[in-house]
């Protein structure tokens, strides 16, 4: 979950505000490493290319931007060396993020990264050339043929737009146990057309052979309003609702809000691969993360954190304030935050929430 | 002239206020345009790449930093149209300056400039793919053996470091009629060390039968203290000459300060490529531009511009700036550049000043 590609379908300026929403990501990442691991080895080891090409989509700014794909390169550095290779290949690394991300601060960091690198691995590995790529992963952003290895964790939920006809779903703000029919097809159809688009792009710009690991919030069951994907913004839409009863946000504002994000079950991701056959699946799976995980004292430099739901507040504000911000205004955000935080906490001390996270590792077919 | 190529030896942050001294370099640009073209051609005419794959180097960030790549992808359109060849290939295009240059404005520019572009060329030309490429060009950017077309203009004059032994140079803060021999070389063999990287790496990264196309400040005479390139900074040292006789500079601190850069001659400049022996030498060619060029009421929103050695001195304050403060601090900007303007206007008036660019063309060998 990423503030810049939620900023995608509005063309906003990316915000790097996002630190206790990057925890859980790196979480996700280190959970989902072993996959990401066994397929880069097998590109590798089926190819030995002298360069290969990794690409990270939706790359955001900050500590997690450059996990993945350093952990790409020892990951070959290691297979290189078990395998007595003396020349290691050279690494072509795409990061991509929208225009609006903040590519400077990568950039800025890139040297201490690439010294870190070298060190850690020793002198025999091949060069990293870094490369930003700005645009969106909706739409071409590599030559034909050229990717061996495309990673993208905790972005592809973002939809490309709001679905069309959300005032019909009136105060939810996502989907709900009350939303019409007419707007969970207009979100599915949204996510149908996005995600397929993303699978026509990848497919031309990975080699025959070449890896694509994405992980992705969804969610278990095949109802798109179950609890475990629409609970979180369902508290959410509690606390505007809150203040749409005490006079500070109008009712029409609110039921012309909506989150554009869609989260899908495991059988709707497989059916859009299938549909679009330039992939085969290796491996597709759900794994589950406490929402409490959105804190962590071991990462945080905060000792008065005390509550699970001030943590939660603050990671889903980082992911959903810019989006709030060009809607409701500034001048609200302290008040609906600390609403939602107590709401958020009051819930997690009565039951046990948690986030789906769906893997998928794909091979592109010859 | 950029201001990022300046902080290269100082690790420091790019800044972008050189909009004047992008004047000059946009002129350039134009009249090396048919070089830039001859090459572009040639190497499309004899390979027909599915990729075109488009370096520029020292790309600065500004309204001159897209001219060359876009230029670049209209010359190839032009030429695939009259060959009547029906698919246009896809461009890659390579952004390259230090990691304190501004890519995020560049990246936030170009939704617009593939607009601009779609529009101009029409539905058919092939899909350009940008990519941002921090690093320093005395050191590898890309992988081996990709790219077809390296540009770069108004950059490597700058050298990747302040010579050693700068104080037996005293008061000059460049070199000059009053420099030793130690200080002459120093710089000459500062280039030499240089020049030969960046040609090392390039000949790695270019395909054989690729192009270069380089501009660089020069001089005609063989005499590296010649007036043609050193009058420019002689005069800046005198500014700061008075500002010792006024007590406003530490005469030592005048004496450890040095200018990082090198205007070879044509000769010296071949010498390197002989020695190198990668690249053929299509073209080599000195042209001359008045420093009044820097200036240019086309260009410029300010009527008030009344006086040449203003827009000179407000030209070389954008490419020198940085390098000042940092070693003599902000305080006396103003005043070094008020008395500096008034020294180029003096001059001016008196006599015809010239800037000497080198452009070279060269081939990669087989």
């Amino acid at each position: 979950m990423k503030v810049s590609e939620v900023l995608h379908m509005n063309g906003g300026i990316g915000d790097s505000s996002y630190a206790s929403n990057s925890l859980i990501q790196r979480k996700v990442i280190f959970m989902t490493k072993a996959i990401a691991e066994e397929a880069v080895s097998d590109v590798y080891c089926s190819m030995f290319p002298k360069t290969l090409c990794i690409a990270d989509l939706g790359c955001s700014s900050g500590p997690n931007t450059l996990l993945v794909v350093t952990q790409t390169v020892k990951t070959v550095n290691k297979i290189r060396k078990k395998l007595c290779r003396q020349s290691s290949p050279e690494f072509q690394i795409y990061l991509n993020d929208l225009p609006g991300n903040d590519f400077n601060s990568i950039f800025r960091s890139l040297p201490r990264v690439q010294e870190e690198l070298k060190e850690e691995i020793g002198s025999e590995f091949g060069p990293c050339f870094f490369n930003g790529v700005p645009g969106s992963f909706y739409s071409r952003l590599c030559p034909t043929s050229t990717l061996h290895f495309v990673h993208s964790s905790y972005s592809l939920m973002w939809l490309s737009q709001v679905p069309k006809g959300v005032e019909m779903n009136k105060e939810n703000i996502y989907l709900a146990s009350t939303s019409p029919p007419s707007v969970i097809n207009a979100y599915y159809e949204q996510f149908q057309k996005d995600f397929s688009m993303f699978l026509k792009c990848r497919s031309e710009e990975l080699v025959s052979g070449g890896r694509m690991v994405l992980t992705i919030l969804g969610r278990k069951s095949e109802d798109p309003t179950s609890k475990e994907c629409c609970y979180i913004w369902d508290l959410l839409a509690m606390a505007l609702k809150q203040m749409v009863s005490e006079g500070l946000i109008e009712e029409e504002k609110l039921n012309s809000f909506g989150i554009p994000q869609y989260t899908p079950s495991p059988l709707e991701l497989k059916a859009e691969v299938e549909k679009e056959r330039s992939f085969a699946i290796n491996l597709l799976e759900a794994s589950e993360i406490n929402w409490a995980a959105c804190g962590n004292k071991l990462y945080s430099s905060d000792d008065s954190f005390k509550d699970d739901g001030y943590h939660v507040a603050k990671c889903m504000r980082s992911v959903a304030e810019p989006l709030l911000v060009r809607h409701f205004g500034e001048s609200i955000m302290d008040k609906l935050f600390h609403k939602y935080g107590e709401i958020l906490s009051d819930c997690m001390s009565k039951e046990e929430t948690k986030f789906v996270n769906l893997t998928i590792s794909m091979t592109k077919r010859e």
